[in-house]
C-alpha cells in the first residue's frame, strides 16, 4: 500500500546485522541505502585466521557492493556516520571532509561495536585489537615479524621476549588466537629457524574473570582450559592487566600480587564497547544506555517513540541476548521484516517481538580440537571442532566465490601449511623502530 | 676437496637469480646464507594481478624461509645489504640500526633492479611502481578506491578523472596492468555501482618508444596494440611522460606538441634500474657499469678478478640478455653450479661460460588473448593465452601450497570473481585526504 516516492530504509552498517536486514529487504518495494566505514563486509569469525596467515583477507571480506550487487534499488556509500537526526529523520555520513546527508522513512542502525580498552586507549598501540582486516594486517605482520627479530636475535633473553605472545582476553576471540599462535609455531614454521626452535615459543593468556569461554558453561569452559594447558598455553584467570608497554604485560593476580611479564607481541581481545552512534539515539529518543553504551529496544528492536527506527546487533541490548554473530543476523533481519510488513499493510504500529532462536556456540582451539554448546547439547574435542568445521564452512560457502577459502582451509587443516605470510616492508620498517626506539605506530 | 672449514657461500637477494642459486647449492657441501629484504620470495610476473585483485600476496610471495626449510645448511637473514667489501671478503647487511657483517668464501648478488623514475623520483607519490608486494597493495588501495570515490562524486568531470587510469610504460607490466583494468571494469565490476557504470573507464597507456612490447618483434607488437584498442585502451606511442600530479599527468608528443591527461590514478611501469650495490662492485672490481647502473660480468657471471664473486639477474650485463625472469633464473643457476664444480676440484680458475638457453616471452592482454614469443615462433590470441597460461600454472604449482592460487585462476579467469578487493580503513583515509588536500602519503 505505498502511496506516491517509495519508501526510504537507511542501514548503518554493512555487518552481520545490515547484511542480514539487506537480504530481507532485497525484493521489497523499497529503496535501501547502506553506510558502512569499509568497502567490506567481514566475516568476523574467522578474523583470527587472517591475523594467523592461514585465510587471505578477501577470502573474509566480500566488498558489501559485490554481495548486493543484484539488488539494483539498494546504493552503498562508504563513508563515516557521524550524526543522525530523529526528528528530522536524517544520517549524515562523511567522507573525509565532505558530508551527506541522507533522509530516511525507516532507519537500522547496525553500527556494531569496536575494541574497547575500557578507558586506556594508549593500550592500542602494543596491543591491537581484533575487530577489522587493519587489526588482523597489523597483526599478522606483528607476529610473523616477531619469529623474524627473534632469529636476529643473539642474546637469549631478549630472543625470549621476542618469542613470548600475550593475549589479553579468554572469550572465543582470545582463545582461537593463542590456540593458532601455538598451531603456527609448532608446526608450520617447523625447520624455518636456524637460531632457535618455533616451537620454544611461550603463549600466555589472562582474563579477568574466573573462567574463560564464560558463556560456554563450567564443564566446557574447565574442558577448553585443560585442553589450553596441554597445548602448553599459560592460562592466567581473576587477572587483571594493569599496563601494556614495549617489552611487556604487567598484571595484578586476584591475590593482590603483581607481576610483570616480558613479551614483545600483544593481542588485545578483552573487550569491546558499543558504536558512539549509540549515545546519540538514547539522548534523542530517551532509551537508556547500559554500561557498554548499548541501546536498550523494544521488543521488536525499535526504539521507544520511534518505531521507524530499528537497532539491532552488539549495539542493541534486549532480553540479555549475548553480542554475538547470530543476534546480529536474527536482530537485523527481524527489524527488516517488520519494515516489510508495515509496508505491506500500512501503518506504524509495533512490530512482532523478536524472538531468537539459539543456535548454539562454538570455538576451535586447535586442529582437531573444539567445543560447541547448542542448547543444553555440549559437545568437546574432535566432534566439536567437526561441528565448527561443518557451520564456518557453510557460512563461508555462502559467499559467492569462497571456493579458493574452502581450498586453502582443506589444504591448512589437514597439512601444515599458511601461505598468507607476507610482511610488506613498511611493516618491517616499523618493526624495527619498535626495536630501535620503543615507537611503534600502526604498520600494515 | 673441501679442507678445514666448511665453504661460505653468501646469497643477496631471494628473487628468481637468488632462488635458483640456492635449489643449486641445496646438496653441495657448503654452508649458505641469503640476505633479503623482504621476507618472501616474490612471483613478480603475476604481481599485476595482486594489483587488480585477482590474487592475494601470499600467493606470489612464500616466505623465502619456508622455500629453504628443507635446506639446514641454509641461512635467511632478513636485512638490507649496505656494504660488500671485495677485499675482506665480507658483505654488510642492516636491519634497522644494527649491522651484521657476514664473512664470505663465494659471493652470489642477486640484488635486482627498482623502479626508475629516471631521476623525478618524486613521481613516485603518484604514480607507483610495480616492483614489490607494498607496490601491489598500494595499487590495489587505489585502483579500487578510485571507484569508490567515482561513486561518491556528483560532478561528471571530476568522477571522468577518477575513472582515468593512465599506465605509464608499454612493456609486458603494464599492457598487462592495462588490460587487467579494462576487464575488472567490464566484467568485474558489473552492477556493483549505482551512480555509474563502470564500463566508462577510461585506461589510457603511455610509451615513450614507436612500439610497445618491443622485445616480441613487430608483428606481435602491431597485433598486440590492435587488441589492446579494441578494448577501449588509448595507446599513445613516441610520448615522453613530462610531469605527473595528484590529478593527471602530463605528455609531450613526438611531434613537440604537449597534453594534460585529467586520470587520478597512475601507474608507473615505465622503467627500472640496477640495485646500488651495482656501483659499489664496480668500483671495487674495476668492471664496467651501463646506464641502468647495471655490471658488466665475464662469461661465467664473475666479476673481473674476483672470481669468487658472481652478479646474476637484472644487476648483470652480459652478451645483450634482457632483464626478465628467465635470465635471472639461468644465471643464478649457472653461478651457483660454478661455485659447486670449484668445491668438487679445487682452484678458483674461470668457470664455465653461460649458454642461455632463451625460452620465450609471453604476456597475457586479457581473458583469452595473449602473445607468445618462443624462438622464431610467434603466437598470439587464444593460443598465445593458453601458452602463457600453462607456462604461468607450471611455474605457480613449482611452488608448495599453491593449490589455492590454482583455485582462484580457474575460478577467475572463467567467471567475473575478483575476491581480494580488500581495501583497509588506512587505504580509504588516504584516499579522502588525496581528494581533500591533493597529498597523498603510501597507504598499504
Amino acid at each position: 500500500m505505498t502511496v506516491g516516492a517509495p519508501h526510504r530504509v537507511v542501514v548503518i552498517g554493512g555487518g552481520f546485522g545490515g547484511l542480514f536486514a539487506l537480504r530481507v529487504l532485497r525484493r521489497a518495494p523499497v529503496e535501501v541505502t547502506v553506510i558502512d566505514r569499509t568497502n567490506h563486509h567481514l566475516f568476523q569469525p574467522l578474523l583470527y585466521q587472517v591475523a594467523t596467515g592461514i585465510l587471505s583477507a578477501g577470502e573474509i571480506a566480500p566488498p558489501i557492493r559485490d554481495v548486493v550487487r543484484h539488488q539494483p534499488r539498494t546504493t552503498v556509500v562508504l563513508g563515516a556516520v557521524t550524526a543522525i537526526d530523529l526528528t528530522a529523520r536524517t544520517v549524515t555520513a562523511h567522507q573525509g571532509d565532505s558530508a551527506h546527508t541522507l533522509p530516511y522513512d525507516s532507519l537500522i542502525v547496525a553500527a556494531g561495536s569496536e575494541t574497547s580498552y575500557f578507558g586506556h586507549d594508549h593500550l592500542s598501540r602494543w596491543a591491537p585489537g581484533m575487530k577489522s582486516i587493519d587489526d588482523a594486517l597489523e597483526l599478522r605482520g606483528r607476529i610473523f615479524g616477531a619469529f623474524e627479530m627473534a632469529e636476529a636475535e643473539s642474546d637469549e633473553r631478549r630472543r625470549g621476549e621476542w618469542l613470548t605472545f600475550a593475549v589479553v582476553g579468554g572469550g572465543p576471540t582470545g582463545v582461537e588466537m593463542a590456540g593458532q599462535i601455538v598451531e603456527l609455531s609448532q608446526r608450520s614454521l617447523q625447520r624455518n629457524f636456524r637460531n632457535f626452535d618455533p616451537r620454544s615459543t611461550r603463549v600466555v593468556l589472562f582474563d579477568g574473570g574466573t573462567s574463560i569461554l564464560p558463556t560456554f558453561g563450567p564443564r566446557l569452559a574447565a574442558k577448553t582450559r585443560r585442553d589450553l594447558e596441554r597445548l602448553g598455553i599459560e592460562v592466567h584467570l581473576d587477572t587483571l592487566v594493569t599496563d601494556i608497554d614495549d617489552r611487556g604485560v604487567d598484571v595484578r593476580f586476584g591475590d593482590g600480587s603483581t607481576r610483570r611479564f616480558a613479551a614483545r607481541t600483544k593481542i588485545w581481545a578483552a573487550g569491546v564497547k558499543a558504536s558512539a552512534l549509540g549515545r546519540t539515539l538514547a539522548e534523542q529518543s530517551g532509551a537508556d544506555l547500559d554500561r557498554n553504551g548499548r541501546v536498550q529496544v523494544l521488543p521488536d528492536c525499535s526504539l521507544p517513540d520511534h518505531p521507524e527506527v530499528f537497532v539491532v546487533g552488539d549495539l542493541m541490548v534486549l532480553d540479555d541476548l549475548p553480542g554475538v554473530a547470530e543476534v546480529a543476523m536474527q536482530s537485523g533481519a527481524h527489524a527488516a521484516r517488520v519494515i516489510v510488513r508495515r509496508q505491506a499493510k500500512g501503518g506504524e504500529g509495533p512490530g512482532q517481538p523478536l524472538r531468537y532462536h539459539d543456535l548454539g556456540s562454538m570455538a576451535t582451539i586447535a586442529r582437531f580440537k573444539g567445543v560447541a554448546k547448542i542448547g543444553r547439547i555440549e559437545i568437546a574435542g574432535f566432534v566439536g571442532w567437526v561441528a565448527w568445521l561443518v557451520v564456518h564452512l557453510t557460512f563461508l560457502t555462502g559467499f559467492k566465490n569462497r571456493v579458493s577459502a574452502l581450498g586453502h582451509w582443506t589444504v591448512s587443516f589437514l597439512g601444515r601449511s599458511r601461505s598468507e605470510r607476507t610482511i610488506t616492508e613498511q611493516q618491517i620498517v616499523a618493526r624495527l623502530a619498535i626495536e630501535a626506539q620503543g615507537d611503534a605506530g600502526r604498520t600494515l
